[in-house]
């Protein structure tokens, strides 16, 4: 299949973020081909380092819509958690006789790499097959709690959820900065107090005061809701990757 | 675009990882579309924390090939920088008087999300316009060399390298890991030291030798090549990232 650029812009434009799904079960002929998509990603060094936990359970898709405070995770055709995993790697150098060595930066570095990489192409093939979906990074609001319901074991973390189903909603249209901020050709091109404040406009319209500055400010400045969450993450990192190394 | 399950399926196997590329200009309207459709791709909060860094210089194109040895870097049509960026975000806060939080581990976690997300929807894009390309992970044996050449500020570093061209080379499947040791359901599953087995043996091809365990080995065990890359991870991310927090 080789599409026309026409084709895959007409493709890529159609992606829009779901929060809220029709009461409907996936056919396992697509749940097959979306999974499948996943496995095919490219991951580093064909390690695989991530795994997912499909959450069919409803008193557990209701426990983790709660604490990562995202409802549609109990409404969704299919729920994911998508984890950063070197658990099954150390298993498998084990089962061999080799000892697996202390690497927690590489481990989080490739892991979220190979969780999202794989994520993203199920993603992909859902929206191909006419579904919607949503990312959720609200895991990191209760880190310690989601790892222990679906029992991860040392090595491995939640990265995200993933959701996927048919939307009961309208299509927003959600603006992203100017290209020119994003990519850079050669070197990285730091800009302007000006051009920050034109790609602020520009993403006015996501927020409800109109002022995307402050919206931003909520989650990452001083005194907003990333400052526990950051405590928290390297409280459960240090547990679960960094293993007090 | 609906496409069939059967439609998505093929594509997805079609998937395969080209180091080799011929010499081919990719036309205007396709790295506009790719590019299109990495922006497009859903980020935390929408707060967008990745930077591409095109390569376009023909000597900076070398020095990368040479300092992350992947050679398809110099030769691909399009060779892209993908890193994990803060700065914009910490820019934008600064312009409205606003102070960044000091949030390290939460900058890594959503910024190699970001950087991912919009990467793979690239390389997605490109296997649509008949594309194919390379995840280049071996950006950490120097981290710090490639983010002085491309200038890369604080609270950015390089996730990876992402190759796209015309494959010079023959398409090689790769197996993956059996999908019940990937893929759990409502709570991780642990493989027994068979089932580690039988997805080592399934993984074999892929190595020179037959033995996939010693082929991560010689990465990821004691010894092995990571952990001389996670001590210069460490330091640049110290650096980079922490910032001495």
């Amino acid at each position: 299949m080789i599409l026309s650029p026409e084709q895959v812009s007409t493709f890529f434009k159609a992606h829009w973020t779901v929060r809220k799904y029709k009461n409907f079960k996936m056919p396992v002929e697509h749940l097959d081909v979306i999974l499948e998509a996943a496995q095919r990603a490219p991951t580093d060094a064909t390690a695989q380092m991530y795994s997912f936990v499909r959450l069919t359970d409803p008193v557990l898709r209701k426990q983790i819509a709660d604490l990562s405070t995202n409802p549609h995770i109990e409404t969704a055709s299919e729920s994911f958690i998508i984890c950063a995993d070197v658990f099954r790697l150390e298993q498998i150098l084990k089962t061999y006789d080799f000892e697996p060595a202390s690497i927690p930066n590489i481990a989080i570095h490739f892991g979220i790499g190979d969780a999202v990489l794989a994520g993203q192409s199920m993603l992909i093939a859902a929206e191909m097959l006419g579904y919607r979906g949503c990312w959720i990074g609200g895991l990191i609001n209760a880190p310690n709690e989601i790892s222990e319901l679906i029992q991860l074991p040392e090595g491995c973390f939640p990265f995200a959820a993933l959701t996927i189903g048919v939307p009961d909603e309208e299509p927003v249209h959600r603006p992203r900065l100017p290209r020119n901020q994003v990519v850079h050709e050669n070197t990285y091109r730091k800009p302007s107090a000006e051009e920050l404040k034109i790609g602020a406009e520009q993403m006015a319209s996501i927020t409800a005061r109109g002022n995307w500055a402050q919206t931003l400010a909520r989650y990452f400045a001083k005194g907003g809701g990333m400052e526990a969450r950051e405590v928290k993450m390297k409280e459960f990192l240090q547990k679960m990757i960094y293993r007090g190394k």
